[in-house]
């Protein structure tokens, strides 16, 4: 390691005067256009006084503009990224040296703020707009908990209010995640819950359900709009949340020129795609426009294969079928995957964006089983220090297959990776690991049909 | 906020080029040294050959060096340290507009690694002088969890065992910290326990104690004197860890010279003195020298007050009394304090360096009731972002108090404060201050007068 370790730094830290002053917006760059948002009923595009008793206004004008390149990002969420950016980009020396590989490794750590993860990029853009609507609170869902938290954040700065209907597994699993919540006056309630005519309905369809993402957003989705002075927010899976996780893109890539590095691959996991779009998109504008090549990886769960098993076409975004329907790929609405520790990526569908760019064959994805997953997780804590959440940690499994691919070519190339989180919430899942109680499990293609078969028809 | 924002960086992060190369050790310049450690049968001080079976022979050559003043930090220590320092120096404008105070507010903050503290500046040390003596592990005891997550890192990062007692109380209210060690390879027994003799006896005399870290110090120390290549480390309270804290302060030092700050006052929370005696030891070298002066201000828990009511005297290190006798403050080695929430300030004694510096007038302290902690640590987490370690938050306490005295005199005072670490595992204690369950326990005299009556009987 010694002999490596001066030449460039472990840990690279943009000044903040460095710092990305706009968000980018891939969709401007991108040839096929994302398919727009559909109303449920008529097959129309949504338009924007449609979306407006879901979201606050000025999120709809980012979430439909597919041409504006560069989105200012407004002073006082500058500010609010002072507090927790630039976050560090690693280079992963002892990784490295572990593997005994001649790739050079790098992560973009986003865990180095309270909720855990890059979930407030958005959270806090989010509430900004909702307060300056002039608007009294705000509703969502969270699956791992870390969206939950980061918006719980924001909100409690901004002085709003926040309803969290989290996933039952991991509201379950996690309870100090719920008392994070609450200790920014958050209130946060295990879905599918009996406050909801969809949470009942889901309840009574199915006893015993562990729930799911889809079902979360279904009930916040009614509380926004059936209470005055709220809206909805989504972590992930729309355009707008794409385009402010685009920050962590920027700059992974300003502090990569900042000291003349190429990377080779770009590698991230991916559940309704926020964190790689984020990543990705700068690097991928510069491939659309035909400057620089990159290979770009995808990683998912086998538990939860929205690309490589999932079908590109418009789906609801929830379970109860009230939200308008995206083109994607898609597990099916009514897929409920089994409970695996990586909540955030037990969604059923993706990004519209990464699912255009996926399937205009600009990038690639690989999914991973969970044993496998937390095996690269242990191996990267003890080497790296940083204990990942086990969304990140798919990440980090196809970076070291990729590394030791690299150690047998003896090619050198450089692989940069989302490490989105830390783990500190999920040690019941560490713990089942350590007890060789975690199972892999992997849907059948009867499963993945019978759920296909609930997808809207289209003219 | 924003007038002030861009006067000085909200996160100063020092270049790599720009950290410690040595340690700096303040009893260099102490006109009084801190009385040495006494073999507890001949109240002779004791001599290297006989700590040399406790503990590894480079810490006990640093233990004993009062005149050295820079000790060089070896290079893997260094490369350790880049994992995760340098840590930001961090400008609370957000805390400062929300006390509207014309103090400036700096905080140090050691939370950001995975052992969530600070005490992984002296853990890497210690396992580092224990791998080059070729030993095979390590014992030790933890309170609150980090000392042992920081040494269970350092153990699995050079590949040496690690046992680690933790104070049952703490084992009971954080479970997912036994995880995290877990995670790094290390065994974690709840103590007092059925494994050592003194855990025996302890639980005899006292069934249905909570342990306190005076008993784990005494089962750590038996294991490791009677275990073949093992020897006994220690997180706090000994010259040779304030010693390597000590970068704590140089970092801090560092960073407000590079922007021409000058500090009136720091503060940090006190448990068994090894955060703050790192944090203070270049600015109290300075005082001690004469060249600048500070008010440096110890904060500690109403529940156990070692400087505020305790003994300036020799005493016990730990309940079983097989340690060497300190002088320092105490509350005597039986004293078992109530189960408050910052299981990291619960030790009966404190840094002989401390001590001394304390009883020569050169720092003040102030204990707080628990539950202004946790009002102080809410307010924290909102405003500045961080959820902080109960421990910690007695730090911010007495920064609000302070700033808050000069919003009265209109005083534009600088005050720095060290943020030791975040409370991810301490949820528990969160919840109970919201539920409005959390107790302010005080002892009375007649209990301390009970327990000073077992300090030794000295010549």
């Amino acid at each position: 390691m010694t002999k490596k370790i001066n030449e460039i730094p472990y840990k690279i830290y943009l000044e903040e005067s460095e710092m990305p002053k706009a968000w980018y917006n891939v969709r401007s760059d991108m040839k096929t256009k994302p398919a727009p948002l559909l109303n449920p009923g008529t097959h129309e595009p949504m338009k924007p006084e449609e979306l407006s008793a879901v979201f606050c206004d000025e999120l709809i004008a980012q979430e439909l503009d597919n041409d504006t390149p560069y989105i200012p990002i407004p002073e006082e969420i500058l500010n609010f990224y002072k507090m927790y950016r630039p976050s560090p980009l690693v280079r992963a020396y002892c990784l490295e040296e572990k593997l005994d590989t001649p790739a050079k490794i790098y992560y973009k750590f986003e865990g180095n703020n309270t909720s855990g993860s890059h979930k407030l990029n958005s959270a806090i853009a989010q509430a900004y707009y909702a307060k300056k609507q002039g608007l009294k609170g705000v509703t969502t869902e969270t699956g791992a908990g870390q969206w939950g938290t980061a918006l719980s954040m924001a909100c409690a700065y901004l002085g709003l209010d926040c309803k969290v209907f989290m996933v039952k597994v991991s509201y379950e699993q996690k309870p100090f995640r719920r008392e994070v919540m609450r200790t920014y006056g958050a209130s946060v309630t295990p879905s599918p819950s009996m406050e909801t005519a969809i949470g009942r309905k889901i309840l009574a369809d199915h006893p015993g359900t562990t729930g799911s993402l889809g079902c979360a957003i279904s009930e916040a989705v009614e509380v926004a709009t059936s209470t005055e002075g709220y809206r909805y927010v989504l972590g992930s899976v729309l355009n707008q949340v794409l385009l402010h996780q685009s920050v962590i893109g920027l700059e992974t890539k300003a502090a990569l020129d900042k000291y003349g590095i190429k990377a080779d691959m770009i590698i991230g996991c991916a559940g309704g795609g926020s964190n790689l779009g984020g990543l990705i998109s700068p690097f991928m504008g510069e491939k659309l426009r035909g400057e620089a090549d990159y290979r770009i990886i995808a990683v998912e769960p086998r538990s939860c294969p929205s690309f490589t098993r999932g079908r590109f076409a418009y789906d609801f975004c929830d379970t109860g079928m009230v939200c308008p329907l995206a083109k994607m790929y898609t597990l099916g609405s009514n897929f409920i995957p089994a409970p695996n520790h990586a909540g955030g990526l037990r969604y059923h569908g993706m990004s519209p964006v990464l699912s255009q760019l996926y399937a205009d064959g600009l990038m690639e994805a690989v999914a991973v089983p969970q044993t496998e997953v937390f095996e690269a997780a242990e191996l990267f804590a003890r080497v790296e220090g940083i204990l990942p959440a086990p969304e990140s940690s798919h990440a980090i499994k196809v970076a070291i297959d990729e590394a030791l691919k690299c150690k047998e070519t003896g090619e050198e190339k450089t692989i940069v990776f989302g490490l989105t989180g830390t783990g500190y919430f999920d040690m019941v899942a560490y713990e089942k690991f350590h007890d060789g109680k975690m199972e892999n499990y992997i849907p059948t293609d009867e499963e993945l049909e019978e759920s296909f078969r609930l997808l809207p028809k289209m003219d």
